[in-house]
């Protein structure tokens, strides 16, 4: 099957990288970043074009591109008879209608361009508009090594939800740790350990279980000895006592 | 060396299993809480005692108790002649300034009790009133097989508070994202590749750089989209709209 990728982006990259693992062609990136695309094609052995509606010589068009332009794209393409998917998690199977045959293959993972992952790391939720087209995406995404399950549009979109506190956030907060730390001529090293046992611990104990700290224990004492050490970071020490309180509220139920 | 712990918190047992890793002699625990006391005993072949006045007969004693409790602690082994640390990350090292010899042995790791780690996963930070004796706990440390580092009560309070925001908080966003997901009959397990991977990501990408989702995007949209499924958990929607202003405000610089 030949497939071309509209995006030049991070999800992009690892969409192509995916299908470098299958027995599938990847002809093209279609993008109007030109840069960006030129790398990218020349990274993944295939042709670019700043053209997109040549994207329609392919069996599979996989869009790659902010949200805000998948409606755009998917304009360029009018009367593609294949099967067109985007590969967002908030946005719906639905704006893809105008088309016979059409999906969704979301990657539920953070990715970075050029920075490769094992396929089993990134797990794949489906939706198509038939059933055969479902098939069709999983057995690509099993081809290459990934987990894949279905999904529909408002259960991805919980997905999505949770991906933003679990990770963008998370990453958020490794950041003001970063920040602090640096301030006082202390490494981020100093605390990987414990933020990789964090994440590890979940496995075994889940979270609302494994919460520890003195939110959660009530220590007003610690908590206030640490809002006085961010005095100089006000926007920290809001994120203190809005986190606290949030852990404070649950454990109350 | 004869060493007692008073205590039997998650860092009370985490303190006996790295003194097991010496060739140092855990002689008891000392606690009113005699339930936990005998099941922490029976478990390092050691004694228990509820007088904690008799813990002045080991040469070294580790206060491993909640941070207000220290102080009354250290009032009933006054007099003591030996070395006594306590393992606190908020609280200076100046509240055992009675004592001859006093430090600190700070473990910066969530530790639950029962659950054993790898002493190498464990980074101590260790203070102490004279230098002899803060190389004696350094060598206690390294024998275990664990890092430590000396640094000021002033630092370790930072570090305590960054790894409130890196683990406590953190968790608690996990939490929270499996609160969505069961809401919906997703098991946590569909974002477990996520979270693994956002953590090891930092090892290679600091994060302020491995920033990814809506917020740093400013992505408006979807952000929408994501408060409008939060509606139902004002508590969360709160949540996520600080935490996406703090992003986009650093962002910003």
């Amino acid at each position: 099957m030949k497939i071309g990728i509209i995006g030049t982006g991070n999800v992009a990259w690892h969409m192509a990288a995916i299908i470098e693992e299958t027995d599938n062609t990847l002809t093209s990136f279609y993008s109007r970043n030109s840069k960006e695309g030129e790398e990218f094609a020349k990274y993944f052995g295939c042709q670019f074009s700043t053209d997109i509606s040549k994207s329609i010589e392919n069996d599979l068009i996989l869009i790659a591109v902010p949200d805000k332009v998948i409606s755009d794209i998917s304009n360029e393409i009018k009367g593609f008879k294949g099967l067109v998917c985007h590969t967002a998690g908030s946005v719906g199977i639905d704006i893809l209608s105008d088309f016979n045959r059409y999906g969704v293959l979301y990657p539920l993972q953070t990715l970075t361009k050029f920075n490769a992952l094992d396929p089993s790391e990134i797990p794949f939720f489906i939706e198509s508009n038939n059933k055969e087209d479902g098939t069709l995406l999983a057995d690509i995404i099993q081809k290459a090594g990934a987990n894949s399950r279905f999904v529909d549009s408002e259960q991805r979109l919980i997905l999505h939800v949770a991906a933003v506190f679990a990770s963008n956030f998370t990453n958020h907060l490794y950041a003001v740790a970063q920040k602090l730390l640096d301030d006082n001529g202390i490494q981020l090293e100093a605390i990987m350990p414990l933020i990789s046992q964090t994440s590890k611990k979940i496995k075994s104990l889940e979270p609302s279980k494994a919460q520890t700290g003195p939110a959660i224990r009530q220590d007003t004492d610690t908590m206030e000895k640490h809002l006085k050490v961010l005095e100089s970071f006000p926007n920290f020490q809001e994120l203190y006592q809005k986190l606290s309180n949030s852990i404070i509220k649950k454990a109350e139920g």
